[in-house]
């Protein structure tokens, strides 16, 4: 067992996770089977990846076969904005509990901030992001604080033993942590050197939210997309600061960027469905990057220049008053 | 009369006005006087500017010697994070129409997100950011949407012509907009060559939100309280780029500055106390810039590199889904 997190919520969660966006569904039951026998435990999931079905025949051949057990296991799974309505959260995550074949998860979260409009899963499952392909997203009147409520009951009826947040920014947080009854135990988000989010992390550290790195590798998952800013940019792990700490170390330049994160205190979950990089990443907490380069790898972000912030003006030791 | 935007509360904002924000106290009557002498008739103020009550002498005084009339003035004021429970809103929109010596604010603001404990105004006020000097500040658990019915209910007894809110980001926006009885006519926000927002910007523009851009000359107005990211960085009014296009114009850098804001539909809010530059400021709309300059001014922005976000799925006509 690797090194954990621990949650808000009392659980612990392993800091090295495996990212299940983008697994083919053909591969994706082999992938994960693999993974728990490499020694992974944490698998990222989601509604919106369509291949829970398929993630949770790979958990349950490994259970079967003695790799590992349910209670060992940390299987995370989010909630999709179309199912942000305060009566559709359950039907919500009890279609992705039976696709999985689990009786709960150890966290779920609400995806991105934004309910839309409900879409049937008889009419279209996963729904992602266009409501039938024609028309725009269309908008539901829920807001979030009516979505965290019924977020909340799932943690009483036991489907989720801990439950966060996905892709939100500082403010909305902060409104959050001003009404949640049980406040948001892990956030999710971007990040890589080009997109540091420095006060967003303070933020999370001073009120003692988890954070789970995505896109550690940077532009890499978005080129299929056709996003010219990722086009646009070099390759983190072909960046020259980053293969030149790489070879300093004797590391790969991906491990250089996961050791980043998660010496920096966040939890990340690459995805590779290669056993030599599931294993390489797995590994990626068993060395030390010095500070100074910590520091060189978090300048490749210039930041953001906004000068009328509240935590401009308050003592460093201040908590909950950025607003990145 | 200059340039006006139409808010969606049906009332028409001018789209240049005068700023309070640090006007001394025993100039501000003489400033406001002058200012609407030469033409000026929004006048953005703030209980927090702690120059409420001089402004509103200088409003009363050119009023009763007949430069203008009350209907032909727009004068916002802001709501403090101090006074945002619910039942501190009304109070503190009377303590300033009180202090300015008006019936009504054409526009008032939630000067800041994020409700603190309340400060009797008998204590210390205007309250600024500490509770007592020692102690941080103390979060109070008022949400948004609690603070947002209490700004409604001031529209409805007539205390706020149009409602708004300022430095806020997206998501509370969105959120905001899934709940809100009345949506905010008005979002004030920094915005400057180096902090552009385009995302933001986008975002109000599909929501019928006005946008007035405060700080339109970057670092300078903050130089004085220390921040080492304002020191660093050359005043803008000195900056090549624009002190060329300027030359070009035949007009002076702070013009071009607020050209660039006004031309792509912003209000601005320039401060100054001398006639000079008051004038300057006024006229800042009776020229243009070619497109290509606009957009050479804008790219002083490297922007935010953040490849996950709705608005990059979605098509360009998609409104509701960037998170900036």
């Amino acid at each position: 067992m690797g090194p954990t997190i621990k949650l808000s919520s009392g659980h612990e969660m392993p800091q090295v996770g495996f990212g299940l966006w983008k697994v083919e569904n053909e591969k994706a039951a082999d992938v994960v089977y693999d993974a728990v026998k490499l020694g992974y435990r944490l698998f990222d999931g989601a509604a919106d990846y369509g291949n829970e079905k398929e993630c949770g025949e790979g958990i349950a051949r490994a259970i079967k076969d003695g790799l590992v057990t349910r209670e060992e296991l940390f299987i995370t799974s989010k909630l999709w904005p179309v199912f942000e309505d305060g009566d559709k959260v359950e039907p919500a995550i009890r279609r992705s509990l039976s696709d999985w074949g689990l009786d709960y998860f150890d966290l779920y979260l609400v995806h991105f901030p934004g309910a839309l409009k409900y879409v049937d899963p008889s009419v279209r499952y996963p729904p992602g992001w266009h409501y039938d392909g024609k028309s725009e997203v269309v908008r539901s009147n829920t807001p979030m604080h009516v979505t965290w409520a019924a977020m909340e009951s799932l943690v009483d009826k036991k489907l989720a033993r801990s439950i966060g947040i996905s892709n939100f920014q500082a403010q909305l947080i902060y409104d959050m942590l001003r009404y949640a009854r049980i406040p948001p135990a892990a956030l999710q988000i971007e990040h890589h050197p080009y997109l540091v989010q420095q006060e967003l992390l303070n933020l999370c550290k001073a009120e003692g939210i988890a954070v789970t790195a995505y896109s550690s590798f940077g532009p890499a998952s978005f080129l299929t997309f056709g996003f010219k800013h990722a086009q646009a940019l070099k390759p983190l792990v072909e960046d020259d600061l980053i293969v030149e700490i790489a070879n300093k170390h004797g590391k790969e330049p991906s491990q250089i960027l996961l050791r980043w994160a998660t010496q920096r205190g966040l939890a990340v979950i690459p995805k590779t469905s290669q056993h030599v990089f599931m294993t390489q990443n797995l590994g990626c907490t068993d060395f030390d990057l010095d500070q100074a380069e910590i520091e060189q790898i978090s300048a490749k972000d210039p930041g953001r220049i906004r000068f009328n912030q509240p935590s401009n003006y308050l003592r460093p030791t201040s908590s909950g008053f950025s607003v990145n």
